[in-house]
């Protein structure tokens, strides 16, 4: 799987900018770009110039100066990949980062595949697997609490506890069967009663590690939330008055916003994917029917259910609306479920009383003023077990590591039953092995290429 | 105007990718990172490391890791604005992007505004103005002629021709200045035989720079073509055929698709802005007839006009084709006109013979198979005179250039006169010291606020 070619990419954001930078990395990086750079100190060549320096000068192409540059040096095994890297800092015109990059093609570079540099690093033992995996995870996070844990799992957080728990575990491996190798003389190396301590251990840390992935896994991508209502109920008045000052934050940054997300809301550091979807009333129009049940789907996927009405419904609709709110929760008994009355501003306080006194539980808010909107944002965030989070403990949040975690317990729970019932050294080894190679699944000691393939396809190009 | 405080932004394009280059400048700047700087070796700091070195470390804020990231220190006056400058390489995510820049914000940072920092390139020396100018013409530049031009300004060509001729006119000055100090004695500091060279030579190579305008607005914004067709007779395709080879280098590279300008095409390295429009038909509906006021509109500001009709048109509809055509040309007698017969693939071989014969100039295509696309692509940039281009020679692309030149040239023309009629010194002194005025507004040297805010303004942030 390693490859000794000079690979080369763009690793700053596709797209206009004051600058761009170009990354090549390989054995030969830095003798490739030293062919096409003209240093403004004359004589001045990349290789014979210290690791972690910078250096002014043109990009050339025969004599066609393509654009002066900042060139930054990082020899092996001092880089990101731990080969030679050259990352070249340009003016961020694609004509220009498009002519860079191909003039490096011309002479003898490729292309980088999606994640190839940091798959080098992990070849090159610079990354484990799941550090390498959180540098994507990094790259994608969009809020607090998704940061937080890639950046736990980046500096090896992750892989520290389960390393640690594997060379325990491979340690009594080691002693079991060197019990083997003396089964005439029954011999018992391994402490049993440590040994249980430690199967116990290990259960127990692999039972919190996948009870986190429920956590991990909403936090990385995001927790589902479909609001119900009519059309004209104020689901996108709401919505933005939800976003105001989280976004106010993003704007001040020129080009952050983010449209193509639009519905996805950071709320206390947390993620949250707004489901726009139709009302709910009976109906035997066939199309409208059809609606009806995806929106019922919508409310099954999410996690929290928001029912918007108009506060003014409460009062001349009342009967149907405690009918219609009756139904969704026999329909979704375990759900959480907000009911919203929005436009409360347009209400005496008189009247307001009476609401409260008649719905339990109704959550007043006007999303024009802005009136309850905090308390809905508590609400929202009080459905997330953030403890975890919070006391800063390992989360899981990559399926596959869940997997491997679930397969490695499988093992440990035949392990725990094996020291049970006394079963014999040589059986117990080969479970012990067998949830050895599922934690080494997730650091990357086990590996195969097509596992690797998959997990850096997922990569963006340049990283 | 000099401003001490420290700026921030984001360097590279807005958007996720590997990694995002955050800019910070000014006296402080280097503490200021020191302040959120972790570096991966125990106590060493930015302040005490040397210029043009980069250093991997943890940006925190109190206790808590936004990012491992590498840092560039750059060490006033070598820097790109001369103050002391770093770089922050961070993951590419937005939201570490806003977290870190949010966290400098806090800490007594400022915002950069548009072209801020190469604002202060230009107030420290680094730059002068026409150089400063070409920075923003470089990063927009789309292809090989534009970006010839902004590379050429940017590194000085312009500057240095029109620095050259204001010293030596700025001698002549003085020596015709001297006179006056001496006007009772009638010396004649100045040999007025060499000033009327030198007068010579400054109005020839003025007006060379004027000349090169006309080419270099077109290179810098594109050449206008207006295509006029009805609506099926495959325009789109025609622009897809152009557009297919040329954008099949930008399609190598990750995100370099360039759809928000999608009818700007570079052939043979020179932008066409392809403008659509409505056919020509004689009408008395009045909806219509403003349509084809808005086409002879657009057909008015192209530089170039292409007909397009489907080849069958010229053998079912010829006549009417030829009064169209003809009136036209009659419409606007200068302009260049490509009439094309596209769909030259559904038609028999004697046919195509017969429309060759019958009709002069026409120019038969296929934009499905291709056929006759290179020859249009020829005709296209035959219509652009590249010579000032292909000789290197300096091409005026900038409207504030060009009015400065024209205004100087106004002033040499006076003293060119002056010469000849033999006008007393003081006036004389008068029309050069204007024309080294307009001189001073290219380069820099005469400059106000309200200038610099104007130029800087079309600056993206972060450059």
């Amino acid at each position: 799987m390693i490859n000794n070619d000079t690979i080369v990419a763009l690793a700053t954001a596709s797209g206009s900018g004051a600058i761009a930078v170009i990354r090549l990395s390989g054995k030969d990086a830095i003798s490739k770009v030293d062919a096409n750079f003209k240093s403004v100190k004359p004589s001045k060549y990349l290789v014979s110039q210290k690791s972690h320096t910078i250096h002014l000068g043109h990009v050339v192409d025969d004599k066609r100066v393509l654009d002066e540059v900042l060139v930054s040096v990082f020899k092996n095994p001092n880089s990101y990949t731990g080969e030679n890297v050259v990352e070249i800092s340009c003016h961020g015109s694609q004509y220009i980062q498009q002519e860079i990059i191909q003039l490096f093609l011309q002479n003898g570079c490729r292309m980088a595949t999606a994640g190839e540099f940091t798959l080098r690093a992990f070849l090159n033992g610079k990354l484990d697997l799941s550090q390498a995996e959180a540098v994507a995870d990094l790259i994608s996070s969009d809020n607090e609490a998704s940061h937080q844990i890639a950046m736990q799992q980046m500096r090896g957080g992750f892989s520290s506890e389960i390393a640690k728990l594997r060379e325990e575990l491979m340690n009594f491996a080691s002693l079991i069967e060197l019990e083997l190798d003396f089964a005439e003389e029954d011999v018992e190396f391994a402490n049993r009663s440590q040994f249980k301590d430690l199967v116990n251990r290990i259960s127990f840390v692999l039972k919190r590690l996948i009870d986190s992935f429920a956590v991990g896994n909403v936090i990385k991508n995001g927790i589902p939330v479909a609001i119900v209502g009519e059309p004209n109920v104020g689901k996108s008045t709401l919505l933005n008055a939800i976003l105001n000052e989280e976004r106010a934050i993003v704007s001040d940054i020129a080009g952050t916003t983010r449209d193509t997300i639009e519905d996805e809301i950071s709320i206390g550091g947390i993620g949250f994917r707004f489901i726009d979807t139709a009302g709910i009333r009976e109906t035997k129009d066939v199309v409208e029917s059809i609606g009806i049940k995806k929106t019922f789907e919508k409310m099954d996927q999410a996690q929290v259910v928001i029912l918007l009405f108009s506060a003014e419904k409460f009062m001349t609709d009342s009967k149907r609306l405690k009918l219609e709110i009756e139904k969704i929760k026999n329909r979704f008994p375990q759900k959480p479920l907000i009911i919203i009355a929005n436009k409360i501003d347009t209400l005496q306080e008189v009247d307001l009383n009476n609401l409260k006194s008649e719905f339990e539980n109704l959550h007043l808010l006007s999303a024009k003023t802005g009136d309850g909107i905090d308390a809905l944002k508590e609400k929202l965030t009080g459905f997330v077990n953030t403890g975890a989070l919070r006391n800063n403990q390992t989360i899981v949040t990559n399926t596959r590591h869940y997997d491997s975690l679930l397969r490695a317990l499988e093992e440990i729970n035949k392990v725990k039953s094996g020291l049970e019932i006394g079963l014999s050294g040589d059986l117990m080894a080969i479970d012990i092995r067998q949830a050895l190679y599922h934690f080494g699944e997730i650091t990357g000691e086990i590996t195969t290429d097509d596992l690797l393939g998959n997990i850096f396809a997922n990569f963006c190009i340049g990283k």
